[in-house]
C-alpha cells in the first residue's frame, strides 16, 4: 500500500508466464502492434508512435528526452516535487540548458506561471511530471499544451505515477510526448514503460536519425545531430516497433506480455471507470486516516487520486511504525524524499490496490500500530470514516 | 532453435508469475543481494558489483561503455561480426574516439593483432565481443586481460550470446567488466543485463560520481565529468544495489525473479555441466546438418556452441524455407546480417533449447523442408549423424 511498485494484478502476473517466441515471430510481432493499440486508449490518443520503452519510468523519461533535446537546448521544467527535480537531471545529462521554475512541495502551478516562464525562457520543450509522488500532487496539464504550442514548445509529460488513476487526455491536452510505467496505476511490475509521441515530436526526433553501424544499409542517409543514446534512441526504437522491424533491442517478450495485459485490463475496464475507481477508494483512504485524526499534507484538492501523504504525529518514529506494520501486519507503506523525510508517511491505493479491502484493512492495522506508540487514535474512526465514503 | 531469443526454460517463466514486494522491503532487499551472489557464479567472479541492469542485453553495454568512456577517449574495437559494429556504434556515441581492426566474418582474432592494436592505439578501454552470433564466432579471451594490463587499457566484454554455454573465465582472464542478457544460454526473456565489474573499473567509474538532483545529500560531492546518462549510471546503480540503497530506478522486480531463476538453474547444474551440455547439443546439430549435406559457415574450431550458421542451399529461397519451418513445423531459425543476410540460416541449440530432442525434431523437419524445394538431402541424414554424436 505504498506509492508504489504495488502489488501487481494477479491477471498481469499470470501473463507473464506465457511462453516466448521469437522477436520476428509474426505473432510476436502481431502482439507488439496489438499492444501499440491498447496502449493509445490508456493515453487516449490517435498516436501511431504509441510502444513501449525496454526499462523502467525513468528509461522512459530519458529516451523522451535524450531524443528531443540536443546539446544546448534549452528546457524549462516547473519543479513541485522530486521527480521534477528528476526531470532537470536528466534534461542536464542530455546536455541542456535547464531552467525550472519551482512552487512549495504541497503546492501545484497555476497555468499563467508555466506561460510566463515560458514566455521568458523560450524553451525548445518543457518537461513537466504530472503526478508527483513525492507531494502527493498533481499538476493540471489541460491549458499547458496550448501554451507551449502558442510559444512553440514541445510538451513532454512524466505520467508514470497518475497514468490510468487520474484524468489524462494526451489529444485534448495537446501533450507532444509522455511516458509511464506499469508499477503505479497500472497494476504490472516495473521494467517496461510505455510511451506515447505525437506528429511534432516525431518530426523533430526522425530529423535527427542514424541508423546505427552493422545494419545501416546504403539508402540510409544521417540526419542532424546523433542521439547521445543507443538503447534510448526513439529514432531507432520506432523503426522497430514499425513497418521496417529494423532489429534494434531485443524487445522484452515478457514484459511485453505483462504491459499488454496490464493495458487490457484498464481497456475492459474502461478508463473513466478506472478513474473513478481510483478517486473513490483515494477518497475513502483520505477520509480513513483524517478519521484516525491523522493531518494530511498538502493541496488535497490538488492532490493525485492513488496516494495521500499523511503527517506523522508528534512522538512517533516513522520508520519504525512502518515496520511495524510491515512486519505484523504484511502492510507496506511509504516514506518520502527531501523536506517530506520523516515527516510524512505515503499511503497508496493504485492499481489492483485501489480496492476497498485492502483500504480496510490498512487502516484497521495502522489503527492498531499507532495505537501501540501511544496516539490517541479515535477507535474505529478511520475505517468508519472510509465506510461513509463507500455507503 | 533460433540465435536467441529462445524459448524460456518453464522454471523461469513460473518464477516470473510470483507475487511483487516493495522496492526496499527486506525480503526483496535480500533477494537483489542473493542475485548478486549467483551472477558472481555465473561470471566466475569475485567481484562485490555483480549485478543487473533493467533492460535488454545492449542496455548493460551500453550502462557500461557510458560509464567508462568519457568523450575524447580512444576505445579500440576488435570488429568480428555485426556485434562488434554495435559496440563501435555505442562507443561513439559516447563521445569515443573510437578505432577498429577488422577480420573476415567467419574469422576471430589472434591476441598478438589485438595487442599490436592496443600498443598502436593505446586505448582507455578495449571493447569486445566474446559470441557474435552474426558469424557465430567466439573470439578467445583468455589472453586480453592480460594484454589490456600491460598496457594499461580497461578490458570490456559482450557476453550477452555466450555466457552459460561457452568457457567464460571473468577473474582468470583479467576482464574488468562484462555484460550479458538472459535470452541466449540463460534460458529466460531478454529485458535483463546482468553485469559485473572488476575493482579496476569501479574505480574509474565512482570517479565521475555525481548523485541525482532530488536525492542528494549534502555529503553527496560531485566527482569528475558527469555521466551522460541517468538511466545507465552504473555509479548511481551500484549505490542502489549496495549497502546505501539510494533510490534511482525502481528495480523490476519480475526481470529479477526471472534473472535470479536464470541463474539458480545454471548454478544448480554447475557451470563446467551447462558449458559440456551445450558443445554436445552444438556439435550434434552441427554433425547434422552436415549429414543433411549442409555447409557451414566459418571457422568451427572458432563457433560458439551455442550457435551454427548453415549455408543456404542454391536454389533455396531462405526467408520462405524459414517460414515453412514455422509454419508447418512450429520451429524458428535465424537469418543473419549484412555479407550473411540469404547466404546462412543460423540455428542455435542454446538455455533450454539444448535438449536432444529440440535438435533431432529441429533436424528432422528441416530435412522435410529442403525436400519439400528439391535439394538433395540424404534421407536420415541429418538426425543419423546427430545420434552419432550422443551415442
Amino acid at each position: 500500500m505504498g506509492p508504489g511498485p504495488v502489488t501487481a494484478d494477479p491477471r498481469v502476473l499470470r501473463a507473464m508466464s506465457a511462453h516466448l517466441v521469437g522477436q520476428f515471430d509474426p505473432w510476436m510481432t502481431d502482439t507488439m502492434t496489438e499492444t501499440m493499440g491498447l496502449y493509445r486508449d490508456v493515453f487516449r490518443t490517435a498516436n501511431e508512435q504509441t510502444f513501449l520503452v525496454d526499462g523502467t519510468s525513468r528509461a522512459g523519461i530519458e529516451a523522451a528526452l535524450v531524443s528531443l533535446v540536443e546539446p544546448g537546448d534549452r528546457v524549462l521544467v516547473p519543479v513541485f516535487g522530486r521527480f521534477g527535480h528528476l526531470l532537470t537531471e536528466i534534461a542536464a545529462r542530455c546536455g541542456a540548458e535547464v531552467h525550472t521554475i519551482e512552487v512549495p512541495w504541497g503546492e501545484v502551478f497555476a497555468p499563467e506561471a508555466v506561460e510566463d516562464a515560458v514566455r521568458a525562457v523560450r524553451p525548445k520543450a518543457v518537461a513537466v511530471v504530472q503526478g508527483d509522488t513525492s507531494t502527493t500532487m498533481c499538476q493540471p496539464l489541460a491549458d499547458l499544451g496550448e501554451i507551449c504550442r502558442r510559444h512553440d514548445a514541445l510538451l513532454y509529460c512524466d505520467a508514470t505515477a497518475s497514468l490510468g488513476g487520474n484524468d489524462f487526455e494526451m489529444d485534448a491536452w495537446g501533450l507532444d510526448v509522455a511516458t509511464a510505467g506499469l508499477q503505479k496505476c497500472l497494476g504490472g511490475p516495473s521494467g517496461s514503460a510505455p510511451i506515447s509521441i505525437g506528429d511534432r515530436a516525431v518530426a523533430v526526433i526522425d530529423a535527427r536519425k542514424h541508423v546505427e553501424a552493422g545494419i545501416r544499409s546504403d539508402d540510409d542517409e544521417d540526419l542532424g545531430a546523433r542521439i547521445a543514446s543507443n538503447y534510448l534512441d526513439l529514432a531507432q526504437v520506432m523503426d522497430y516497433w514499425g513497418p521496417r522491424r529494423l532489429n534494434h533491442h531485443t524487445e522484452a517478450t515478457t514484459m511485453l506480455y505483462g504491459a499488454r495485459e496490464c493495458a487490457r485490463l484498464l481497456v475492459e475496464e474502461g478508463l473513466d471507470a478506472a478513474v473513478a475507481r481510483h478517486a473513490r477508494h483515494g477518497r475513502a483512504m483520505l477520509e480513513g486516516v483524517r478519521g484516525l485524526g491523522l493531518g494530511v499534507f498538502g493541496d488535497v484538492t490538488h492532490k493525485m487520486h492513488n496516494v495521500v501523504a499523511v503527517e506523522i504525529p508528534d512522538g512517533v518514529d516513522g520508520d519504525k511504525a512502518r515496520t511495524a506494520l510491515l512486519e505484523d501486519f504484511g502492510i507496506e507503506i511509504g516514506t518520502s524524499f527531501g523536506p517530506l523525510h520523516g515527516r510524512v508517511w505515503r499511503i497508496g491505493t493504485m492499481g489492483y490496490n485501489a480496492r476497498k479491502d485492502a483500504v480496510l484493512v490498512t487502516l484497521a492495522a495502522l489503527e492498531q500500530v499507532l495505537r501501540g506508540y501511544g496516539v490517541p487514535v479515535t477507535a474505529g474512526g478511520g475505517v468508519g470514516a472510509a465506510r461513509e465514503v463507500y455507503a
